[in-house]
């Protein structure tokens, strides 16, 4: 079967401080037209944190597309300083976040987000042997954050109680939970 | 801490087919003010189905944001009709999908796909007791699917390969490792 959309041409309708949106006209391998909404973002990365007693960094923070507060595991999008440096970004993460920097970083998995409409594209972390940093890196002005730790039993029971609401971090505890 | 953004004008930049772009002015607690771009989408479900061979289905499809071919864990927005019956969306979709329908369905969880930008909220099922449907229900004619099944240590090793790169298909085949 031909699955390929060809694309014909697109149109940026809005471009905003971290999201561009693109309207795209593409031919399907039937050769109807059909339009499709994109929407462009940074790539990012999200870190499953856990320190030296077994537990994992939450950070509680406010997100305005749901108007509510979240909890989350540490994340960012990823900037022109990261080309190539990626144990780079995931520390300075985690620096401005958490106050801690990991002595163990591996990839978990890389996916897209939201691939229905989006191509924000993030890799997942896990990061160990956490310790306190030296020097603190400035926090974004625009960003309140405030840190707590749970243990799989507590994260598992948060996400069944709707407490943790966020996909990436949900799918952070499942993976932790088969590590056991 | 007061981690509350008062939400203080909004206008919608974009009004497309599936999502629709507002930018917020918002009160940070410390009383400037900023902006935030959010992509307002349907809610949506996904299922981890899994035959009567210990298998999960997955279907090929093109996605236009990342201009490639995917394979994904079946999934689809809800509408109207969904009101209060999520079982009845759920067989909708796997009957559009994969011409199965599901005799038990059960919530594994519920998230939110890309709470920095987007208020797309997602319910993952599982469903077992496959069998054939009797009426197949029409297909959306711009979607072209196909499907395959994977064993779970396939899916394990498609996610490391990258074959699977779609969050909801990642975090599904996570959950499906924990409950061995």
């Amino acid at each position: 079967m031909n699955f390929e959309e060809k694309q014909i041409e697109s149109k940026t309708v809005y471009a905003g401080k971290i999201i561009d949106v693109e309207v795209m006209k593409v031919e399907l391998p039937n050769g109807k037209m059909a339009t499709r909404d994109i929407v462009r973002h940074m790539p990012a990365v999200a870190v499953l944190a856990i320190n030296n007693e077994n537990k994992m960094i939450l950070m509680k923070q406010w997100r305005a597309p749901i108007d509510a507060l979240t909890l989350e595991i540490p994340a960012g999008k990823l900037d022109d300083r990261d080309q190539g440096d990626m144990l780079g970004a995931i520390n300075r993460e985690l620096n401005e976040e958490t106050r801690y920097r990991s002595g163990k970083i591996s990839e978990i998995s890389s996916f897209y987000t939201a691939i229905g409409f989006s191509d924000e594209y993030m890799t997942l972390y896990l990061a160990t042997e956490l310790e306190p940093v030296q020097n603190e890196l400035p926090q974004d002005d625009d960003e309140n954050l405030e840190m707590i730790t749970v243990t799989l039993d507590q994260a598992l029971m948060m996400v069944n109680s709707k407490e943790i609401v966020d996909q990436k971090t949900i799918m952070a505890i499942y993976y932790w939970a088969t590590m056991k």
